[in-house]
């Protein structure tokens, strides 16, 4: 994987056999000779590799050494995990090079969820590994998995994957959605796509494919994925009874399950929280149910006039989890498809569910995060994270946005990001990222990184907001660069370097315009920022009142040519 | 000026002599045959015209009806007033085929401002038409600009404008920053960006022109504006005097000033809050002085030691303003240009400064708004505008996003919408966009449309959080034609029609498609508005508890042949 940036190298923080990538950024010495120091980024992208082979299996060691799995014969694989269409395709896997492991699963009666381990007081090298990562305490993560607050998705299926925390307490995360459709493309293209939305910073990414090739299209992202994957099981399970809801069952669901969990899947969306009781509270919304897993689920409550099997079959579900890791994130299949229908009684009854079964996970040690809206008008949001930490005891929450208006299609990442900070700020532990698609069709490469990088910006902001340690740190040396006109480092401590290069390029192409001592606004003479200069130089670096040596300075000024640079940065007055 | 999509049309409100025009999108019947209104919207383009004839002067029969204003032999224009390069152009003028108008000022004595009329208990056509275009009583519009908490900026000089109101009680308002610059454009590619911004929604223009025929760029923009003008009248002084800031006096100033009243600015950046005193309090910023104005009055003081000349001469200001009715821009010259400079000694201290010069204006009865920042991290923007509420009576605030991180340039349009809808909803009466090239270049056509229609957004989402009136039709009447699958509607409905149908057919290009039920995500057989529209002839219209003839429901469903129609809109879960 190419850096980003020519400034850009993969540098290893190191603990014991604990080592941590981050991105390390060089900068130029300041003008007056004094050295910048690397700035140390958060790094998702994960090592190279070659796509048919997979990253190396790193926490494999780690995942055994603890002496509580097995290896089994698991689940055999089937032309219809792959879907409805797989007879047409379904060649991809005799592309595969790399190791084909037997499934993990805990020894009978073990369960070996981190959330175990932490309440068990045992510091896992998954723990010391994410706190590294975040620059916090080892202690810190330990009591917030402990406590539910925080999840560290790990499937012991899954040991490719570098650990990371999702929990208010550390840096706020993004998840990219991937995943190919009825229509469209290729693994290799879905497989690009993860590669992709790690380099611009993606901290997990679900595969939401519904199309063809789904089990083996998931099995080759997950062997190249150096983050968490997540997934909607009950997808695959409706394309095994070819898209009628109401011919799903408990077994083909827990079938489903299991085929996921041994393949790695680090978190499932479970839409246990859409009851029977909760169908009716729908039905006089502006916009119903627009989540599919809620969907599905209330088809099949409405068709069978029945408890829904997901939270009928709860307990076992968390049987299931406890055995390789998986952790839930509990699906709010009610939530608002506009702001008309924000935070209303649907809504609110299914968070009431899902805050009952957060405690009856913990109860199998088993992670949990819960799923938030979607479209809430902006003096709702914080309502939102503030009810949920509440009624769920503190479980991290993960929302998709929300959009803070509808009435701009095509323009969804603005609306929802406007949100995401918002909530994020409010304790939002994860983000889904919305695209500019979103509404309109499917996002392609360019929406992807879109979609990541808005969101990259709504949680940074939150973080700075937060005031998480250092997290500010970024943005002060980047504006330490633009006042000291060190325009390449200004461009490789941006969050896309190569935007920030092309945006600046079209005023001013040439070189020497990156090395002036100006901006690309307004030219060589009236720059703001030499202004700037000028009164540092002459106020010193201590605070000085008018007073003092004012008319001294005043003279060595105009000595100086008292010419005055302007502007730079802001284009109004 | 063409519509931006086929169901949009001009459309009159009347009232008595006052017309407003809105814009009227027409929309299809819904599935079950029962009409959908037309949903009128607020509309800022004008009519059409030619540009080199201008505007017709709407305003003007209401303004010499007054009988408070005169003619007069105005400033002689000269070729200085269009800047240091003005020898080699200077020739647009000559291509203007409108009427050539005597400036009007008021009558020796007499005040003709908005603000005068409303503490008079005036009720102006002015106020009558902003009440209408707003939808609130004329009472409300009186009240507000009288005490100070609202401005309708409308020069005596600009009767081709429509009347609109900047205030917290009203629809919080978006402005578009266009003006060439030493290295670029020309007149007609400025006055195309005039009517293209507005075309968008842009509800007022400053022109920031620091390049060649100043003067004559701003004279065809103000006669082809049918909304306010501002300007930032130091870049024009400043050319005066060869880019030499402390060559500048008062003198030259007040001839500026003068001179763009004549011609017709509604309102005036003017940074007399950058004293003397608080130069030094900048020294140890991170990024020191970042407004263009406030570093060149910030150098101005700092060569002569001399309090700044804007603020010694303040009432002489007023007395200026009150004779054409421009409205004061009150200039944070030392607004924060990162986060790490938020909310610091100079920045407040400078607020101070603007409160009581907001006081001495009003004194005049002259209009008064206040700027605001700039970069400031999410947890501290209300602060920002709580203060200044509280230290300027009630003054509408007006303000540059704020940006909440420093790390995303190319992407500044997202950083700042986050702050901007925030601070909106805190009673900030009018934002001021960023473009996606701030701080890297000018913006072109693209990036002034992208930086509108963001901050549309901005505006809106806080338009609706603060449940102004009538905010939320749009969203709904949005919604329900998503969930009813009126695609040309939901287009219709939008910001930007062109991008959503062109991201549409991305997806799915062909006709069909745009009638279908069915969304471009998941195709025909998997789509949850289906499903929602099943529960809702289900249980009706009344909420109907989960027993009530369930049983039977579940019955009729299944033999209506139960196939469930998945997802629609979110692509999550």
């Amino acid at each position: 994987m190419a850096e980003i940036h020519p400034q850009h190298r993969a540098h290893m923080l190191v603990d014991g056999d604990v080592s941590v990538p981050v991105t390390a950024i060089s900068l130029a010495d300041s003008p007056d000779g004094s050295p910048n120091e690397d700035v140390l980024v958060y790094r998702t992208c994960g090592p190279d590799c070659d796509v048919t082979v997979g990253l190396p299996p790193q926490r494999l060691d780690w995942i055994c050494e603890r002496g509580d799995v097995e290896t089994y014969q698991g689940h055999p694989h089937n032309l219809a995990d792959d879907g409805r269409s797989a007879q047409r395709r379904g060649e991809a896997s005799k592309a595969w090079k790399g190791e084909k492991r037997a499934p993990l699963r805990s020894t009978e009666g073990r369960t070996v969820t981190q959330m175990h381990y932490a309440r068990q007081g045992i510091v896992t090298p998954e723990m010391r590994y994410v706190a590294l990562r975040e620059g916090v305490d080892v202690q810190l993560v330990v009591d917030e998995v402990a406590a539910g607050r925080a999840i560290i998705p790990a499937n012991v299926n899954h040991p490719e994957s570098e650990p990371m925390i999702i929990g208010k307490a550390f840096l706020t995360k993004v998840n990219a959605n991937i995943g190919n459709s009825a229509v469209t493309s290729s693994i290799e293209e879905e497989v690009d796509k993860l590669r992709w939305a790690t380099r611009w910073g993606a901290d997990t990414v679900m595969d939401l494919s519904t199309g063809d090739d789904i089990h083996t299209t998931r099995e080759w992202i997950i062997r190249n994925a150096p983050v968490p994957i997540g997934t909607v099981p009950i997808y695959q399970a409706l394309e095994k009874v070819d898209g009628q809801a109401h011919e799903l069952t408990w077994e083909i669901f827990r079938d489903t399950i299991i085929e996921q969990a041994e393949q790695g899947v680090d978190y499932m969306t479970i839409h246990a929280g859409v009851r029977l009781r909760h169908v009716p509270l729908s039905a006089n919304r502006l916009t119903g149910i627009v989540s599919r897993g809620g969907s599905i689920m209330a088809g099949w409550c409405l068709a069978h006039h029945q408890e829904s099997f997901l939270y009928e079959n709860f307990d076992e579900l968390c049987e299931i989890f406890a055995r390789y890791d998986v952790a839930f994130s509990l699906g709010d299949g009610l939530r608002p498809g506009s702001i008309a229908d924000a935070n209303d009684e649907a809504q609110l009854a299914e968070l009431r569910t899902l805050a009952e079964l957060t405690e009856r996970a913990w109860r199998y040690d088993v992670q949990v995060m819960v799923e938030g809206p979607g479209h809430i008008p902006l003096d709702l949001v914080e309502e939102n994270v503030r009810l949920e930490q509440e009624w769920c005891h503190g479980a991290p929450f993960y929302t998709l946005g929300p959009l803070v208006t509808d009435i701009a299609p095509g323009y969804d990442h603005i609306t929802s990001a406007i949100g995401a900070a918002t909530i994020a700020m409010g304790g939002t532990a994860m983000l889904c990222y919305v695209t500019p698609k979103e509404h309109l069709g499917l996002p392609n490469r360019d929406d992807v990184k879109t979609g990541v990088i808005t969101y990259k910006i709504a949680a940074h902001a939150a973080d700075v907001a937060k005031h998480h340690p250092g997290a500010q740190q970024r943005d002060d040396a980047l504006s330490k660069a633009r006042f000291e006109f060190r325009w390449h480092d200004q461009f490789a401590l941006s969050l896309d370097p190569e935007t920030a290069i092309a945006f600046h390029d079209e005023t001013l192409p040439a070189e020497p315009a990156k090395t002036a001592h100006f901006c690309s606004m307004c030219g060589p003479k009236f720059c703001s920022m030499r202004i700037s200069q000028d009164i540092r130089d002459a106020y010193g670096s201590g605070v000085a009142t008018a007073d003092e040596g004012m008319a001294q300075k005043a003279q060595e000024f105009l000595e100086l040519g008292a010419s005055v640079y302007l502007d730079a940065a802001e284009r109004t007055s």
